[in-house]
């Protein structure tokens, strides 16, 4: 009899889990199942959606209709897992019209993704507050626009209310974002190459509030404006982007293990501590290669290895997950930003003494028009010289330099061996001496 | 008192090893002595000139006469260093005017260089056959485009041909390039990456003749036509681009040791077979990384981190050259084009059984508007599962997935741990499963 493969979630990681495991097994029952109208589209896409960059949400579906024929998926949209019973290896499902079903399953996988975190402010039940996490978050923030919104406020100055900050500036908005921390990308970049992304979306008209809590929504029934640090910030939109949490109820009321980052608990091999349940992507964690310790990073590029994973597995052979570095890039109008690994202050915070070497280059010789600024910063762990982080922003070619840089602290590469590596050069492309190297012999002055 | 330290040559290496040799010794008399007219340009930057992306061949100067006085460095230009006594530690020069001189030395430098190269073609005698290799050169050839000249002929289909046929094709004139091999960047590229860079030229108007010797130089005592393969090709400029050799007459008349590849043998310091004298640059061999034997890459990259070891030991620390690996990249059109490490071709040369990867994707997500092409090719050392080459040709994004699988090689990167990498996404700078990551993948089947 066929092996039946349930997988909760039909997004990146699912979709990823349930192909790989039609790759090692042409048999099994592969079922997917969803609460959102859409599968498969990519989410990173929605802020440029919003932006104009891409014509249409539908446009954002990487895995057709015909991709889940194709493969033979089930796939199961505007269904909503409602239990899972571990111990007789079912869950129950029920459909939007609201029938309920029991699907038994040989291997279950949650990836169940994340949810928009809003914290407890005074008003927040109010109407009117918007968030992007899924392409229908997406249409009503468009249809928004299209009625006639112009302005919004962005609460969280992270990567999604940067580059929606951005998109909706696209749209002729004006913007506002407002940070509780004293800088923006907190979990993504260390303050001084912060401020330099800052800078750029404040010249672009941008404007950010660090350091101010909200502590309110107003309005009747409906958010007119926001209280944060005192003062009074009206707009037409207002979007919460304070992070997102890992989905992880469903897990918990099953009784499967949940880790120190309220995300699932999982192995190298994707299994969490239930046997023949895996979790993969948003709602799983995964230990970080330099500080070994669980992380829980939430990014795309995590989400699909870790799916491919845990479909090899399930398709009978034998994969690990080799760990998370959390390498990611944004852009932002014309800038470009990254980090790989841990940035100073998760160094600091991890206890790691480190030392850093950051320099000012540009992306072309610089006698060749058009070059543009690039800085970089390396993080070294001080014992073993070990680069353990790294960080760029630019206005080009910065994404495979954190690429790189990822390459070099997954291979264990020193700042020494930095300094000194061949690297390749041509004027209109980049500088004779690699920014990377320089910043590697920067560092380096401060091991003497 | 001072130590004198001399350097034949003044262009990359040199002044590198220069500017390396200050920082380390304050009071040492440091003499730079170049045949040229003009020290410290970019030879690099040659076929953007002429190509108009940059305005003056003065343009290209990256070390003004500033630069010297600053860290005190003798420069002595259109001067000629005719012999070294290795026993007495003196070297002779000539100035244009004729007027002789010894100079003594307590180190050597030579960093003399690479000539153009002419095979022995019947008619080579004749005037009117330019090269680039010097800013005279270039000028020459921007000379005789704004006399008029409308069409070229380019021979050799080398890094340097394809750029100046390029730069010259920019500036309206109808090149056709004649390559001896059966495929274009013989050095550079395997044919089946070349032949998507040529596909690019031919597309552009390039008229690309391969596997055609040139024969005979037609014309009076002026060159008015080349005769290859039985054909003969018209034009009003003839450009030399066979290659260039490393500047070796005066080290072999001094009698210090010249290697397998014809460049001037060292060790790891830069040193010479003879007691304090250096080799570095165009005119030096070194090591490649993978094979461990003698290479002459006569790389920008090269000859400047060559410099600055030969300069931090002649300076009285210690430094050791990590060998070569060649990374390269150039742009031709719309096209860049790159390479590291060891082509399928060079490792077949090298008897080293290999693997190869190949993977065709795109520069952004495939839903995002300007993706453009991007193709990846790894080649694989079968036993170790190492990678040891890597070729990237694409519309963008080239250059830093050079220097990604040039770190990669450099740290003994696995295939498999390649396939398992941690990258960085965003819709507008790159796929979700990095192209690299994909070919590594590919490469992978093969292993089974």
């Amino acid at each position: 009899m066929a092996r039946q493969i349930v997988i909760i979630g039909a997004s990146a990681s699912g979709i990823e889990a349930a192909a790989a495991t039609r790759k090692k097994d042409r048999t099994a029952e592969i079922t997917l199942i969803t609460q959102e109208k859409t599968a498969g589209y990519s989410r990173c896409g929605l802020p440029f959606v919003i932006g104009g960059h891409i014509a249409n949400f539908k446009d954002l579906v990487v895995y057709p209709q015909a991709f889940f024929k194709m493969l033979k998926l089930n796939l199961r949209t505007e269904t909503k897992a409602t239990t899972i019973d571990t111990k007789n290896k079912t869950i129950s499902i029920q459909t939007k019209e609201g029938s309920c079903e029991t699907l038994s399953y040989d291997a279950l996988v949650i990836a169940t993704g994340a949810d928009a975190f809003m914290p407890p402010i005074k008003g927040r039940e109010k109407r009117g507050i918007l968030s992007l996490r899924t392409m229908e978050d997406g249409e009503k923030i468009d249809t928004a626009i299209k009625a006639g919104a112009k302005s919004a406020v962005i609460m969280g100055a992270g990567l999604i209310g940067l580059e929606l900050g951005a998109g909706l500036m696209e749209r002729g908005l004006k913007v506002t974002v407002i940070e509780m921390l004293p800088q923006i990308l907190p979990q993504f970049l260390d303050a001084d190459m912060a401020k330099l992304v800052q800078q750029h979306l404040e010249e672009k008209g941008m404007n950010i509030i660090l350091n101010k809590v909200i502590e309110e929504f107003l309005g009747e029934d409906k958010v007119i404006a926001v209280k944060a640090g005192g003062e009074i910030s009206r707009a037409d939109l207002f979007i919460s982007a304070f992070g997102v949490r890992a989905s992880t109820q469903l897990a918990i009321d099953a009784g499967i293990p949940i880790g120190e980052t309220h995300a699932i608990k999982t192995n190298a091999r994707m299994e969490t501590g239930v046997k023949d349940v895996y979790a993969i992507g948003d709602c799983a964690e995964a230990p970080n290669i330099i500080t070994h310790r669980p992380t829980c990073a939430q990014l795309g590029t995590i989400a699909v290895r870790e799916g491919k994973v845990a479909g090899v597995n399930i398709g009978g052979e034998y994969s690990l997950f080799s760990g998370v570095l959390a390498s990611a890039v944004t852009r932002l109008f014309d800038i470009e930003a990254g980090n790989t690994g841990l940035t100073e202050t998760a160094a600091q915070r991890n206890r790691i003494e480190v030392i850093t070497g950051t320099v000012n280059s540009k992306t072309k010789a610089d006698y060749f028009p058009g070059a543009k600024f690039i800085k970089i910063k390396l993080v070294i762990e001080k014992e073993s010289q070990h680069i353990i982080g790294a960080q760029v922003v630019g206005g080009e070619e910065v994404t495979q330099r954190i690429n790189c840089l990822s390459f070099a602290i997954q291979q264990g590469m020193t700042v020494r061996e930095l300094a000194k590596a061949d690297t390749a050069y041509a004027p209109p492309l980049c500088e004779t001496w690699e920014p990377m190297v320089l910043a590697a012999e920067i560092a380096m002055m401060k091991l003497r």
